[in-house]
């Protein structure tokens, strides 16, 4: 067949490495391959994207590149395809091998799966709800002003009703006072919101907001003007900071990093960089002075439920990752305004409705960052200092969720830890509430006239698939626990750590009464001078999970959140922890079923998932652009060395540095001021 | 009398501020009110240093200053001394009035109270202990080789007797094996440690360490060499680092504060740098936008019990403020070494024990650094960005104790944050241990040949004096809980918050399970919009507290180390968790001693103190020298503004950073290192 054959010598001429994104030779063959499967069928493409390689097949390919050795076949290349049946509206998926230009399998999801929402879909959703005679009626009651309008965020229905085998989208509305690009429409939120069918592209419902504090809705009544709360420069009515000096950061030589392709070399760090529709930022095959550390790294998925009781509100629960994909919302970075310094930028690509690539440009970007001091220390005797800095690279994707923001950072430096940072920010969820009289709400913040910020929840799911010097490790945790008070502690003062195996598949909970640390390690590896085997750490970032109760659907689809540790045997495909289908799902099917097979995890190829997250009860200091929260996680060497690895790098001196005094008399300028 | 006179006219041509390091007249001064005090009899300076001025004093003084009002008269110029009677060895205290050169009272402390170590006496007793001869007897037990000599850190003694009255020296000893300015000597310990009398000078007891896992000591054997492990480079065996590239930061116009004597001017901040010689750096008159915020803060005490249960080791418990200073063992910065960019330094003063004052020069640093993304937001339709840096103010202090490095940076940002970062660096405290064969303790680390690291916890005092919009706030804490499972939250996903005010000076207990967030608010000023009193909140590092339990004298000396939260009635005098006197204490007199009053502590003068800290069981990588570990704390507006308040920040442009792009083709100069 002439499009297998073409698709195939354009495959082979691509000739990507296994972890390398998909490109737009692929894509284009993808849908290809895909049409040529269903004659006749007007199919809708909702995602064409990589496939995780077969991780078996994987493993003797990067070892030979690690060992440089002979590189043995690579393992096929396969990706995958989300689709919609014109005809009958079912969601699909195929699978599709690019080396061969075939389909190993396309299936009909079974009803009520619903696969993601896509970028275009949301578009025309946005579009539809814009111009439907009802919504424009609700609107025409509102009697707005000239040049006042209204807009809208399609958002993921969510779920509360086990029947609903519908696609649905929730549209909340706002109004636009005033037509600027910044507009912040998020201070205006409307009492109505339309839900529409994705498929039929009808409207199912006009749902009507509450508009005080208890469940009351009323008709759309006219618009009563208010004072939004701006963030564009030229709709402040402060005048701009004026006394913030240019801080610039030289790398007159370059980076530290080189790049080839999508693998990155820095210090004795080597990785490659991995870009998905869904997880966006990836990392892959992360040695240390060509020791394994890490196999895959990647935030699995991100849930979002709101507290706020009352209808529609009760379905606002989001799975940034599994209902839309961090990859398709990450932002096309600029030079000099999200980084500092000399900036790499990668960009991706995903397909669009009709199958055709579509380039994101610069969405990760790659730079160095100065982070203080790493050590030091001063003899005292001598006076002698040693000192060294904390220069990092970081591999930075920022996601854009409609109203929210979210900065993932990969932060590794030269003693081997491997930070995620995570940033929240962007303007809050929004929902109109009558609050000029003095009205309050328990489970939310009074932000603006007319404008409240419910409380909500951000859990993360780090998916930590560790290679701790091979691909078999044990995890375990260990908790700092007192001595027994005998006669080997006759002072009380003693102390020690109790260790306890995760041994089968399971979940563990944090502890910081006890400081509990969980581990990786290599129990065929011993370090020889702690005598222990290998092993990281990772340094959690203990939280409160779920505060909904079990019996709550939202728990349900999201039950990853009910725990902080999750620990599964790998197996291929199991790589979202609340499963592959989150879009108005039932339930989960992701790391709360995969631990029910109990496997035996000591000594195996285990992933290690880490739920952690902020309750974010909104502050008014948050809107209407949030200072970003941080939250981090780290992974740290402890006992994989056999001392400080950073002892090698190069001493902070003047010299390199270039750093300037600041002069003594400057009091002048000052005396003014006060 | 001549010498009160001329000290009286010297201050007056001094005239600091009253929250002013004290000068070098002062301490001079100081000294000479001191020694008219006590004809005839020889004294010996500890300290001489800045006692904190009457709060209520100095609260109309700095109003007036914030509102730009007639400045009434200064509150009394208070300076402390402690000292020996070299004829009775008894510790006392003064308190000395600089303004009429006056002896405010002069007393003798009870027996069995210290007074802290102090930099001469450490040296003197250094100094005795090598040269002492049972000392020498047993270093040459130890038939060292030629090259090769031993030398001693002298420790706070600790306590484990209640009747103790002696002011004792713990001298821990170690081979030094190679004359090198950074010789690790930490790598080397000696098992014979010599407690010496710092009064009477004489050599109390030779204590013997134990040798393997258990409590058997032997006799001093020869020493059998052994390879150190070092981290000075060039005693390094493998090759330093080249790969890393100059990173520089530029500040063409400067920087973005400025500086009358110790105040410091920055974006909307203002404040007062303070300094000390037992808090070190203390911040003061903290006011944003010319609004207040906090009184006082500063790092009030620490404490680091070890948990390795044998004798002498079960007394190692230091406590760095209280027992020597962290004002005393600031580190002398360096430009270029310490922080990039534009630099301001701070000196500060200690009196030797003379009397005669020491310079302490660069102890505090002051800079700006760029954090990455304050915020930003996408408008997704518009495709519009708002991004804002995150430009901060740091002042830093780096404090060596003996082997141990502390970094204290209070980081304030343009969204009305303040941050204390501590990281820990430097040498872990080292115990000799046979385990060349495969030995290993329960409590500690193996970090070398003959070496070990034991377990042990640093816990961290923060003492917030805060002044929310005015001096009398409350501290309260709301936990984050499930809305009740009634008709109006029919699907179980309500949440909302649960308030407990501390409305008696008392503790609380972090509650990561419940989201706990620590507030003080001001409740005569509500905000506007949130309908609640203005208010910032503390975020918390919660922490183990201390491992041993309450019938420890560990436990009863640091009671400040059982809670992470303690809440106090403000009084004067009352700046330090542990109490004024740590130097073998029998036990605390602090927080835990004041909380007992049970003042009302609602709408009243209140200080927060927050204990939080590291359980650091070493890693192997913590050696020689320790890679940062980070630990910080935050204080936030929470409805303190009515709207985010970096707004007005300028926007982050290519055109005020200077980026550079990574050139594409760099595929050639890689290839080689693959």
């Amino acid at each position: 067949m002439s499009i297998t054959s073409q698709g195939s010598s354009l495959a082979r001429s691509i000739n990507p490495h296994p972890f390398d994104p998909l490109t737009p030779q692929e894509i284009r063959l993808g849908f290809r391959i895909l049409q040529s499967a269903f004659p006749g069928v007007q199919i809708r493409i909702n995602r064409i994207d990589l496939q995780e390689p077969i991780k078996k097949d994987v493993i003797p390919y990067i070892e030979a590149e690690r060992l440089r050795k002979p590189l043995p076949p690579k393992p096929a290349r396969l990706l995958y395809a989300y689709f919609h049946r014109l005809d009958t509206g079912a969601c699909c998926k195929a699978l599709l091998n690019v080396d061969n230009a075939s389909v190993v399998y396309a299936k009909e999801l079974p009803a009520g799966v619903q696969i993601p929402m896509d970028v275009d879909e949301i578009t025309e959703i946005e579009k539809l709800c814009d111009e439907h005679p009802a919504v424009r009626a609700e609107i025409e009651k509102l009697k707005l002003p000239p040049g006042v309008r209204v807009c809208n965020d399609p958002w993921m229905y969510g779920a509360d009703n086990p029947n609903e085998t519908r696609r649905l989208f929730q549209c909340f509305m706002y109004i636009v006072v005033v037509d600027h690009p910044e507009n912040n429409h998020y201070s205006a939120p409307c009492k109505f919101s339309p839900v529409f069918d994705g498929h039929t592209r009808e409207l199912v419902r006009m749902d009507y907001l509450p508009g005080g504090a208890d469940n009351q809705t009323v008709e759309t009544q006219p618009w009563k003007p208010v004072d939004t709360i701006q963030y564009a420069h030229d709709l402040l009515k402060e005048p701009l900071r004026t006394d913030l000096k240019p801080y610039i950061v030289q790398q007159p030589e370059g980076a530290s990093f080189s790049v080839e392709g999508n693998r990155v070399y820095w210090q004795k760090w080597r990785f490659r960089v991995g870009f998905n529709n869904r997880d966006g930022l990836v990392l892959y095959n992360l040695t240390y002075d060509n020791r394994n550390v890490l196999y895959r790294l990647s935030v699995s998925e991100m849930t979002v439920p709101y507290g706020d009781p009352r209808a529609p509100y009760h379905r606002k629960q989001a799975f940034d990752v599994g209902d839309v994909g961090f990859g398709l919302n990450a932002n096309q970075l600029s030079l000099g305004c999200d980084c500092l310094g000399h900036i790499k930028y990668f960009d991706g690509y995903r397909s669009d409705s009709k199958g055709q690539p579509v380039l994101l440009k610069n969405i990760i970007c790659m730079h160095e960052q100065d982070n203080g001091l790493q050590h030091k220390h001063t003899n005292y005797r001598s006076g002698a200092a040693t000192v060294v800095r904390n220069r990092q690279l970081v591999l930075q994707m920022i996601c854009t969720v409609a109203n929210y923001e979210y900065i993932f950072a990969y932060i590794l430096d030269q003693a081997a830890n491997i930070e995620l940072e995570i940033r929240a920010t962007g303007i809050l969820s929004t929902v109109p509430f009558d609050n000029q009289n003095g009205e309050t709400v328990r489970w939310g913040t009074n932000v603006g006239p007319g404008v409240m910020a419910p409380f909500h929840q951000h859990m993360f799911s780090l998916r930590i698939d560790p290679a701790i010097d091979g691909f078999n490790n044990t995890i375990y945790y260990q908790d700092s626990v007192p001595l027994p008070e005998d006669e080997n502690n006759p002072y009380f003062v003693g102390y020690t750590t109790e260790e306890t195996v995760i041994d089968k598949s399971g979940t563990a909970d944090t502890d910081v009464s006890r400081h509990r640390v969980f581990k990786i390690r290599n129990d065929n590896i011993v370090n020889p001078i702690t005598y222990k085997p290998v092993a990281y750490k990772l340094q959690v970032a203990p939280s409160q999970m779920l505060i909904m109760p079990k019996k709550a659907l939202g728990y349900q689809r999201a039950e990853f959140a009910s725990k902080p540790i999750w620990v599964t045997k790998y197996q291929d495909d199991e790589l979202y922890a609340a499963g592959e289908f989150t879009n108005q799902s039932k339930r989960a099917q992701g790391v709360e079923t995969w631990v029910q097979r109990k496997d035996s995890t000591e000594n195996e190829d285990v992933v290690l998932w880490h739920t952690f997250g902020l309750t974010h009860n909104p502050r008014i200091e948050d809107f209407p652009v949030m200072p970003m929260e941080r939250i981090s996680v780290m992974l740290k060497p402890d006992g994989f060395f056999t001392k400080n690895p950073a002892l090698d790098v190069p001493r902070s001196s003047q010299n390199f540095n270039k750093s300037t005094l600041h002069p003594e008399s400057c009091c002048d300028s000052v005396k003014s001021k006060i």
